[in-house]
C-alpha cells in the first residue's frame, strides 16, 4: 500500500467549491458540524482516504462488519447557488505531526483540482469550565477574510486561541496558503470534557450564512439533552462520592462520546 | 537488511487456503489458539519475517541459542478436505502505527499470491473482569459471512467491541478487504488480566467446525490449571498485605505469561 | 510538500558572514537574544522554512491571521565591516531526533552556499534555581576559539555543561564542524523555569563585543521586569495555599512566555 | 547528510577479525569492559559513526571542546596471534527500534568487509539487586559455541535472560546471524542500578581468555571503589532520612555515571 491511499468511487465537476473540514478534535465540535450539515444537505461521498498515519484499526458497525479506520470525502451540488461544497470527515487526525503534515497536503492536493479556492475548518475552543452562550472564535489567512467573518459574528479575540491552532483545522489553513486559498477556522467555544453538540450548533449557525443555507437542528439537540443528561448523572454520583476521592472525575468525562 | 524481509524455506502449492493469524496481543488468545493449532496439525514452518518495524531484540532459546523476533508463516496441506490453511504466529505485532500497516500489508501480498481468499484472525475482547463462560465475539467483512459465522455459534452483539479492533486482527481483516479477500475476527472473552488458555479454548470450539478437523484441547487445558494456580497464588498474597496497599495488584498480574 | 521546505524571498550577497541561531529552547535564552538582535540591527527577513519535523500549528496573530510554524533566515548587511550576518530563528525545532538532524544540515547547506565560515549559537543553562550574576557558558569546535571566546569573558568550566548540548544549538556545531566551519555555543546561566531575558542579555553581552555593534538593552529589560512581577505574584501565591499542596508550582512557572 | 554516516580515517587489513561491540547498556557493563581492553590493547581508532537515528547531542570534553555523538570503530593488529580484533564503541544506541535494527546492520556491513566471522557483543544482566559474585551469563547463535563458551566459564542458565537480549547485543547477534558469523553474547550480572566495572571485570576475565590477552584492570578496579564510596554515601543519606520518603531512591542511583 502506498503511505496515503486515495479511492475515488466518483471524480465529481463541481462549481467554484468551498472545502469544509470536520475532523474529530476538541469536543469532537468540527466532526459534529460537518456530519451534521452533510446529512442535511445529503451530500454523496465520492473518495476513501486510509494510511499508514492513521492508527492501526478497523471500526465494527453495528451489524458486526468491519472497516478500516479513514477520512471520507462528500460532495453536495447546489443549483442556483455560487458555490457547491466539498467535505472532510472522519474517523481520525493522522497519528504523528509527519502524519498531519502528509494527509492536510494530500487532501489540499485532491481539492485544488476539484477548483476549490476557500476553506472553512470547523473546531472546538476549549476553554476548560461550561459555557452558557458559547461565542464562535475565528482565525483566517488575511485581514479581508477577518473583517468579512466578523460581519458574520466571529469574534476575532487578540490572545485567542493563544497557543494556535494544532492539527488538521490549522493546517490545512496554513498549507492551503501555500496553495492560495482562502482560509478560516470556525472555533466553537466548549468546555472541552465533553463532546458538545451546543458548540457544533454555534458554529453551523455561522456557516450556514455564508454557505446560504438553511438546515434543521434537531438531530444536534437531542444529543445535546443527551450528553447533558450523562452528566447531571455523573455530577450526581460525583456528590454522593467520598470527599477524597482523588480527581480523575472531570477527565473522565472527557471520554464519552 | 530491507524494512521487513521474508526468507522463505520453501514455496507451497495449496488448494484455496484459508489463512489464520495469531499473533500476541489481549490475553495473548489469538497466539495461544493458532500455536495449538498449528501443533495439533503438524503444521510445517515455510517462511520467516523480520523487521525493523518488530522490537529490537532476540529471544534465548533453553539451550542458550538465540533468534531474532520474527513473525512465522506455516502452511498444513489437507487431502480430501476443500482448503489448506496458512497461519501467521510470532513473537510481536509491529511496534508503531506505520509498521502495523506496512507488516500486515506485507503478509497480504504473500498470502494473496498463495491462493487465499478467506482470513480467520484470532485474538481476545478484554472485558475487565474474571468471565465463567467466555463467549466469541465476531466482525467480518461482509454481512453473509456474518450469518454464517452465527451459524458456528459466533456472537455478533451491537456495540461490542465498541472501540473497533486494534492491531493486526484488525488490520488484515481491513486491509484484506481491499484485496478481495472474506475476513472474519473471531475475539474469546477474557478478563485481560492473565494468558488465557480458556479463551483460546473457546475460539478453537468455533474454528474447528470451519476447519472440519478434530483436536485435542488437553495442552491448553494443563496451561489453564496452571494459571490458575498462579492467580490464587497472588490472591492469596494479596489478602494477606496490608489493606491501604495501593491499587496496582490486578495491573501487576497482567503481566503474567 | 518536501520534508523541509525553504521559501527564499531573497537571495543576499553578504561579505563573510556570522551565522547566529536563535531557535527556542531552554529559558527561551537564544531565542530572546537573536530576536533582540534582528530588531536591533534592522536585519531582512529573506527564507522562510516549513516542515513536517515542526509540530503540526498554525500560529494566530493579533489581528486574527494565521501562519504555518516556521524557522525564518535574517540577514544584516553591515558597510566598513568585516562581517555581514545571518540569523536563524523561529517558533520551534524539530519534534523528533531525525527532524532535528535533517532540519540542522538542511540550514548548514544553506548558511555555506551563502558563505558563512563562523556559527554562533545562542542558548541557556538551566542551572535548576535562581541566578543573581548569570555567567555565560561556552563551547566550540575548536581550542583556539575556546581561548578566543576566553577573552570575550566567556566561562569554559570543566564538567558544565556535563550533559552536552541537546538540540540545533548544540547540532549546528557539530555538524557545522562537518561543513569546516568554526562554531561557538554561548549559554546563558538561568534558572530554566522562566523565559529569562536577563540570561539574554549577558549572551548579547558578548556577542556584541564578537560583531563589534552597540546595541539597546531597553526593550529586553522591560520583559525582565514584566517576568520579575509575575513571578512575584506566583510567589504570594504560593506563600498563601495550603502548606501542603503538593508541588509542581515551580514547573507550572516554566511554561510562562 | 546520509542517515548513517561513517567516515572512515583508515581502512586497516585484518587477519581473521573477532568483532567486540560495547556500548552503553544495563550498568553500562558492555561499554566499560570494551573501552577498558581498547585501552590496554592501545587499538587504533578507524571510523566515526554519526546518525540522525542517534540523540540530536554534542559532547563537550574538559576543554570546552565539542563533538557530536558518535559511535566509533577500533581495530588492534596482533603479530603472532590467529585473531585480529575490532571494536564498537560510541556514547548511545540507536534511539528509536527503526534506529537500532539500520545501526546494527550497518556496523555489520563493514565489519563483513573487515572479514569478521566472529562475534562478541558486551552487556549487564540486570537482576535487581546487589550481586556477591557475578556471573557471565551467555547466549550464542549456536549449540557448538554454547559448548564452547561453557568451557570459558560463561553460564547458560535456561529462563536467563528470560526476556530476550535488546538493543544492539542482541541485534548484532541476530543480524550477525544472518551475515553468517558465529556470535556470542556475554553479559556480567549487575544490579542495574549503578554503572558497575566489577561486572565489567567478570566479562572481560572470560574475554581474555577467548582472546589469549593479559590485560590489567586496576583502572576497572580504582572506579568501582569510586562508585562504592558513592553508593556507600547515599546508603548513608538514606537512612538519615525521614522514613516516609516515597522510594525513587534506588532509581535516582541509575543514573549515576
Amino acid at each position: 500500500m502506498q503511505d496515503i491511499e486515495v479511492s475515488f468511487s466518483e471524480k465529481p465537476v463541481l462549481n467554484d467549491p468551498i472545502f469544509i473540514e470536520g475532523l474529530p478534535g476538541v469536543g469532537n465540535v468540527g466532526k459534529l458540524a460537518a456530519e451534521h450539515l452533510i446529512e442535511q444537505l445529503n451530500a454523496t461521498k465520492f473518495a476513501d482516504i486510509i494510511s499508514k498515519y492513521f492508527p492501526p484499526q478497523v471500526i465494527v458497525n453495528d451489524e458486526g462488519v468491519i472497516r478500516l479506520v479513514s477520512n471520507e470525502l462528500y460532495y453536495v451540488k447546489r443549483e442556483g447557488r455560487s458555490n457547491d461544497i466539498v467535505f472532510l470527515v472522519g474517523d481520525y487526525q493522522g497519528v504523528t505531526p509527519e502524519g498531519q503534515y502528509m494527509l492536510s497536503d494530500r487532501v489540499l492536493t485532491i481539492v485544488k483540482e476539484l477548483g476549490v479556492n476557500r476553506i472553512f475548518t470547523l473546531g472546538g475552543y476549549g476553554i476548560g469550565k461550561m459555557v452558557e452562550k458559547p461565542r464562535v472564535l475565528g482565525a483566517a489567512t488575511d485581514a479581508a477574510l477577518v473583517d468579512e467573518m466578523k460581519n458574520l459574528g466571529v469574534v476575532f479575540s487578540k490572545g485567542e486561541p493563544g497557543s494556535g491552532i494544532v492539527g488538521a483545522s490549522g493546517l490545512l489553513l496554513g498549507l492551503g496558503k501555500l496553495y492560495g486559498m482562502q482560509s478560516v477556522c470556525l472555533m466553537g467555544e466548549t468546555s472541552g470534557y465533553f463532546v458538545d453538540p451546543r458548540a457544533a450548533e454555534v458554529v453551523l449557525e455561522v456557516l450556514v450564512k455564508e454557505l446560504d443555507v438553511q438546515i434543521d437542528y434537531e438531530a444536534l439537540r437531542r444529543k445535546a439533552q443527551q450528553i447533558d443528561r450523562i452528566t447531571e448523572r455523573l455530577k450526581d454520583m460525583e456528590t454522593q462520592q467520598a470527599p477524597d476521592t482523588p480527581g480523575g472525575r472531570r477527565e473522565d468525562l472527557g471520554y464519552i462520546g
